[in-house]
């Protein structure tokens, strides 16, 4: 009983979202669906591929993820699907992918990706603009009925990367900056623990000191603060409210940190 | 293991939507639920109808359709369920279930439809307001456990029908109307390949000739096209973006399209 | 086959909803998942707490109810798991479980509440911000294993209570409190039919007589109507529109209601 997660710019207005869900059934009856996102905004693949990065470590060995933020859809670029570590991925090729294969590259796991050219695993009826349906969801469900991924497609060693945004260093510490803004408003940024390690910090955004804690506690509620969030990225955040509404600040925006 | 799909104007704000699926699997613990969409306009019943006949033909037979945008909640509308050539539907009788009922008809499928007046097969309160939890989610529930439709109801043969727009003839062509605007801004027409055959076409929105390609990767990023879509409707799009932005244009709003 | 509903204020637009779902079926692969919402206002426990109290009436015996909206997190607030009648309940110590606390009590139905500090039932990592995660869905899981509530923690006996709104009485009837707008605009009040029996009302806002009926189907569309709603709560609305919207009225409105 795989789990197949769903992570798309289709919105939820629209039947496309549980039209995967049918092809996906009728292939694969017994997989668990989890509807990651549809809600990326149109055509953002480094947002799809930020929140890839986000929930791997946090899915089961077998997992296979269906992403389809496609701004390519009948051009030439090619649809895959890959296994990455432990995990499967299928989706178009245009760097969605890029956090789990640096991870995976990272500790030397298995990579196999293939450059889905197999039509007898699709769909009857290939159209111009739903690749998701004809194509991907199948696809994902022959996975999850477990057809091997060298029988999906030929291999393909040049999938397409994204240049993630890093950290600069400046002097004593670094210039990070704002990759996503969540629901709450909460801002994360591209500095991770692993990078500053456990010392205190001192963050700046705009010339202003953001006290530096450990967790939403040691806030007052309305205080805005800087913290590790839950995916180990330095954040900004004010307590039981909207930091990017407070800061008047959106993903692309730096701030500098110090260490003290 | 039969699919259970749902379409309401519930919106997601609010239990209502759960409310049915803790019915469902109550009753019909081995379902699957496909939510199809929540977010229809509130009592906008041709949306709704046409949604349902784009995801149809892509659901397998034995799928069972509940779809409760109910203006008449309250009054002396029917509650209806059928079967129209191999998929079930539940809901009330306001033309919801037009498009499949046509298509049955059109190639001489099976079409049986009942008066739900059944209350053993609701729950055991019936409120004056929420016929999709009190009765349309058992029926279908009850549907899927195999309990067959000429116990559930008396038999119709007069189910209401929407008016659905279709293109008028001009000439040398049709005008056609956006019936449908998605969450990428796509705005797609009542007319379909099947009425223009093959042929090139030209087509013009208050007089603007906009380029009529195959697909997507036709047209440059921000181009203004227009194609068949995934449901061979006449579509206007904007590649990557937002049609119905840049137009300004509404459901409602018409196109000439010409042969050339 | 135990059935986990999900209540938070964590969006759509996130992957938190998703993350929960993933490792809820990890460890309980057979459980149905329903989402009640996500779309809780940001920290707002009595809206949660409200629409629990709406939906346990509908759910079956052996339910889990996880709740996760939680303003607190991080500070020193007991994660909690309760046995509440028949049902189940896991989330923050702040109030939610107000409503089938009350319930319980009053009928004198099996009560058992306990403070979960068994970090074996939790992720082997516990962030300082999404214990959602990292707790409360690994709990719910287990939970739903048939793990007893006494392995998962010690018992609590002074949980905490929200002070709900309740109707104020005044000369021949009551000044009640707008609850709750749903996504219709229609305006749930504190005032239910056990409350006023079955007599006929007067209702007022702003000195505006409001029609009493007893369906939709009684007004005319576009008129507004005072009825009791699917959850017996006194409610305003519009018949096919907006109460919300036509009064310019929100939670915390006072309106009149008199015997008539």
């Amino acid at each position: 009983m795989p789990m197949i997660t769903l992570l798309t710019d289709f919105g939820l207005n629209d039947e496309y979202a549980g039209m995967l869900k049918g092809i996906l059934w009728s292939i694969a009856p017994t997989c668990h669906i989890v509807d990651l996102t549809h809600q990326i905004p149109p055509q953002d693949v480094l947002q799809a591929a930020l929140m890839l990065g986000r929930v791997v470590p946090y899915f089961p060995a077998g997992s296979i993820h269906l992403a389809v933020v496609d701004p390519g859809v009948g051009t030439s670029r090619r649809p895959i699907a890959a296994r990455l570590g432990e995990q499967f991925f299928v989706g178009p090729d245009n760097g969605l992918f890029t956090l789990p294969l640096l991870s995976a590259e990272k500790i030397g796991a298995p990579i196999e990706i293939v450059h889905l050219n197999q039509p007898a695993f699709w769909l009857p009826t290939l159209s111009a603009s739903f690749h998701g349906r004809d194509l991907f969801a199948p696809v994902a469900a022959h996975l999850a009925n477990g057809v091997p991924l060298a029988q999906l497609g030929s291999p393909v060693h040049d999938p397409q990367r994204l240049n993630l945004p890093t950290p600069e260093p400046i002097a004593n510490g670094w210039r990070a900056h704002i990759l996503h803004c969540d629901h709450f408003g909460n801002l994360a940024t591209d500095l991770t623990r692993t990078e500053t390690g456990t010392t205190a910090l001192r963050v700046l955004i705009s010339g202003q000191a953001i006290p530096f804690v450990n967790t939403f506690g040691d806030g007052q509620p309305g205080e805005l603060i800087a913290l590790f969030d839950s995916s180990d990225r330095l954040t900004l955040a004010v307590v039981n409210g909207n930091a990017a509404q407070r800061l008047n600040a959106a993903v692309g925006s730096s701030i500098e940190v110090y260490r003290i």
